[in-house]
């Protein structure tokens, strides 16, 4: 058994309920505790650390105030979310987070009532709150009533065009609504943008002592009536706002700023607004992401996102790793070809270190730039630079990229600009679940005209892949790779860019075609190998291209055998519904081909390693040889007919 | 011959370099000519008429004072470019405006090297622009170089998320940027949100005189050699700015408000600004949409689209109408519905005319929400409302809804929420072109695990499909229908709620089965009375729903007849995409099945009726016939063979 944390009080709280008999000495002892079994936690699971240890305070104090799940408290992205659950029934469960049938490692709507509004990807959270607010207003009657509407985004977050429109909105409606600006400095990257700054500014030269000074002569107001002290608390929130005007501007009451980890200025202020609110506000708390646990501290990121760790040391366990990973191949390549091409630039919506741009960024300071979470910016950004005549990649998780669809469309693919995707994380991705899953993209990017789409099917295609897209001048071009490490294949030392839509084939056979479009490749390998010692030998192509398609290669296919099965990690709609239309256009199927296109399944499938996702999936290597040998029986059976 | 206007300074004018010999009173006169010959031209085209004439005088003052092509003057949706076309080469064709063959509504990179980026969604002005003065600065060497990148962009335009993370990130960089605002309290729709109650605060109160007697001290100073002046102007420019601070917080020098049809002020300010700036800079100028032509000043949308008109009278010749629109069938069916369910509410994307909320606003508006150009925002608020228990049909046109692709995976579809998307535009459009043709929304909705995707074959089935989208709580559904009329059929009293996941027989007949998803059902039926003069009488089917397919209806088709053709006014990856990942499943395809999917081609399509559109995309009847035909002569050969 591992070391437990001694935590007497978290003992007593099983739901937020529990802590309302707490005194608020104790409270600051709960977030103590919570604060330790947080970092228990996650030293044997992993996961987003830093995050939630920065808003221990903050959670125990809304959980304190507000009524959950009555009140709705939304976290934006909710990576920050583990303090919260552990606080709301689920803390039996929290050594199972992001692991196969454990806990989500974000809120959850379906995991439990005190996640009103599942999150993941950034910025959704103002916009999720004021709907609650409004079928509040209007009388909707979900589980559980609506109290008061809660969303916590972190400053990072609120770069995001999102979250602005939806503060538009709610300045606009004035409806009673809280939003808690969690101010860490921080997201997972360094902060960028004006934003950023903005908010910097807010609080420079404001030291918390007044601040808890103020909040002290908030405490002692507390213990009167309500009533009594109404006017009175209004005038100390009056107190708290200063130089908020961009806030206020947009409709908001401005409050703080706050210090995040002081639990007494923290209950004086939800207490005050939970009885004065009377419209929007904003509540402007401090933290300090990783508060609390020094090696987060003291680490670049804050502990954003840890392997399993120990926790007196803060060492990290980390797995022996056998080739580099495809993101790391990636910026590599793009270095390489930088040093020659200064036309080559980069384009991250913050994620410099999730894309492996941040090594970019050291070399290329000047080509690289961070836009923030902000991808409809960033992908029209890209679409100018292409215009101004620089080649820009645009390096952008598959995911994410559904924030940028509309630009890639109409900005991008209708004007033919040489954009280059670069699409990390295509497919499933792991311990992130089903919400970072890159399921859609070859569908929605494939059947933009003029779009070439590509996907690796290891890490020195995928070098390959980059050479062709920097060499593309002609429109814009995408390719797709998977998270984690390559398969371990020798690195071309000058790599060649591929003839645009054209595939090739990887092992010659007879009688069934397996076509693999990315990196399921390996498993297509691994079930021929299994199938080799049961005599059974397909042909094996690898497509490269979604679109365009390598028409003569997949006609060949299809006519020198009797069975053509595509692959691929993605949903239906992509690459194997482009061969379906081909080979119906082509009149392929009128001649009894037997076709097979195995894609991602019509759900959403839930957090665990990739292996298991991809199981559930049936997309790993023994689900390939069975459609071969499920597929070789239809063709024996029809030759017997 | 229609009368033109008489424009001898005008016809002077072949490019913009032609206005550096006119003095700043021939400019005046020019912005007089060009007004009259904007108005003479869109009276016989139709079009974009009130936006242009709003902004006549900056339009001839940014075209005077800067240097395009080299320069890049981007206008932001640029339904306000025709004034720009006509001072840009384009003249002669300024009568084929938004017809077949001729000059796009919009500006378009491919018309003219003065269409630095072209637009039609809003909001993508300030990226692009940004991207080409960063392309500038690294040395980005594009035909004609870059000098000055000049973003026009409206106040409704503001709201969009899209534009405040452009901004965020311009402020950043820092980079040399001149942004124009374009301010006329008037969007399509009367301006939402909080930050056109606070542009308009800006403006409140500060009389155009004080600017003007600024804008005159300007002109005197500028025949002096701009170095000695430089400090003057730069006072001045600082001179201009009040109230700015939202802009200046985000990192731009802001200067404003000016009187956007003052071209004294206009010019004074654009030649201050071409000197001084060295950063980010805002001109705040404030415009009236349909400026100086009275029926358009008169009209409450400000003559934002009009068709041909009378240009003494105003009056617009309008087509005799057979059939309701779509868009007013929608409403008007939502609109019943609402009176007798509480829980039904609306949301647009500041489209309540287009979308026909406008109507259900009137009758309902605690329950309509217009959350400004801001879909994202406008998907997950939707998400809100469906979680706090409401009925939200959240309306947008199929191309903005891209705009919200990633909130309708991620907090719509992930979390199952049973959100009503309609979706109005669907297929090609008529004269708006290829930047609003509804073509990738099937694709990109049906393979969302939990999603109902439906069409609608005509305004009878259109209200029956808003019926079963109201009563189905269980997740996500979809409707899409196409502009303009429908088809003329009955209307039902009280619209059945269709079966989910059921098509119908529409025809019964033989050989050949026509399974269409959508409003082509027409044209399927018109080819099908062709062929019956043939002998060929084809079975028709209307599938209703793309997801989930009618497994049994498809199977049956499949096995009855020799030849499934489907038909959709949508892109591959779409309905028929479906279809053929079920007959592939089902093993359909091994014994022979002839099938086609005719779907949307492979190319953006121009603007033209939407008849010639689909003449192009081959889905009109005779395409339909043709395909059947060409079926019947490969069936009728495997048959002798």
């Amino acid at each position: 058994m591992t070391d437990r944390p001694n935590t007497p009080l978290l003992d007593t709280v099983h739901v937020p309920a529990d802590m309302k008999r707490l005194s608020d000495a104790q409270l600051e002892q709960l977030a103590h505790e919570v604060r330790a079994e947080t970092i228990s936690a996650v030293s044997q699971t992993g996961g987003h650390l830093g995050a939630g240890l920065g808003v221990v305070e903050l959670t125990v104090a809304l959980h304190a105030v507000f009524d959950a799940p009555r009140d709705r408290i939304i976290w934006d992205v909710s990576h920050q979310c583990y303090p919260h659950k552990i606080l709301t029934g689920r803390r039996d469960r929290i050594r199972t987070l992001r692991q196969k049938d454990g806990l989500s490692g974000f809120t959850k709507r379906s995991e439990s009532p005190y996640d009103p509004f599942g999150a993941a990807h950034s910025s959704t959270s103002i916009s999720a709150s004021l709907g609650f607010a409004v079928a509040r207003d209007l009388g909707g009657r979900p589980e559980h009533g609506i109290g008061d509407c809660i969303a916590v985004i972190g400053d990072g977050a609120m770069s995001a065009g999102m979250a602005y429109e939806a503060m538009n909105n709610a300045g606009h409606l004035g409806k009673r609504l809280i939003v808690i600006l969690n101010d860490n400095e921080m997201s997972i990257a360094p902060p960028v943008g004006a934003m950023s700054s903005y908010l910097s500014r807010l609080y420079a030269g404001q030291p918390f002592q007044e601040l808890k000074a103020a909040a002290k002569g908030a405490v002692s107001l507390l213990p009167e009536p309500f009533q009594q002290g109404a006017r009175r608390a209004k005038d100390m929130v009056k107190g708290f706002a200063f130089g908020g005007t961009l806030f206020e501007e947009l409709g908001f009451s401005y409050v703080g700023p706050i210090d995040g980890h002081d639990m007494e200025q923290l209950l004086a202020v939800l207490r005050t607004v939970k009885v004065r609110a009377d419209g929007p506000i904003l509540i402007h708390a401090i933290t300090k992401k990783g508060k609390g646990y020094q090696p987060a501290e003291d680490a670049l990121d804050r502990g954003h996102g840890v392997g399993k760790f120990d926790v007196i040391t803060g060492e990290q366990k980390k797995a022996p790793s056998n080739a580099p990973s495809y993101t790391s191949v990636f910026a590599k390549a793009l270095i390489d070809l930088a040093e020659t091409d200064p036309r080559i630039c980069a384009v991250t919506a913050a994620m410099p270190d999730g894309t492996g741009l941040n090594k970019f960024m050291e070399r290329y300071a000047s080509r690289c730039f961070d836009v923030g979470i902000a991808e409809q910016h960033g992908v029209t950004f890209s679409a100018g630079l292409a215009a101004g005549g620089m080649r820009p990649f645009c390096a952008i998780y598959s995911t994410f990229l559904q924030r940028g669809y509309d630009q890639v469309v109409h900005d991008v693919a209708l004007q033919r600009l040489p954009v280059r995707f670069a699409i990390d994380r295509a497919g499933l991705v792991g311990a992130d679940g089903a919400t970072h899953a890159g399921a859609f993209d070859v569908a929605y990017l494939a059947n933009l005209p003029g779009m070439v789409v590509m996907a690796a099917s290891d890490e020195a295609e995928l070098v390959r892949m980059v050479a062709t897209a920097a060499e593309h001048d002609e429109g814009p071009i995408a390719f797709r790779f998977p998270r984690g490490e390559g398969v371990g294949v020798e690195m071309p030392d000058d790599p060649e860019p591929l003839e645009i839509g054209k595939g090739r084939i990887v092992r010659e056979g007879s009688r069934v075609a397996l076509l693999s479009f990315g990196a399921r490749l390996k498993e297509v390998s691994e079930a021929c190998d299994a199938l080799a010692q049961k005599g059974v030998t397909p042909t094996v192509a690898d497509a490269r291209f979604a679109k365009p398609l390598d028409r003569d290669l997949i006609l060949q296919l299809a006519s020198d055998h009797e069975a053509l099965i595509t692959i691929e990690e993605g949903a239906v709609g992509g690459f194997g519904s482009h061969v379906a239309q081909l080979l119906a256009e082509e009149g392929v199927f009128d001649e009894g081909l037997i076709y097979r296109s195995m894609v991602l399944p019509d759900i959403f499938i839930d957090q665990a390693s990739p292996r298991d996702m991809y199981e559930v999936a049936a997309l790993n290597s023994e689900d390939i040889e069975r459609k071969v040998l499920d597929t070789l029986g239809v063709a024996t059976l029809e030759k017997r007919a």
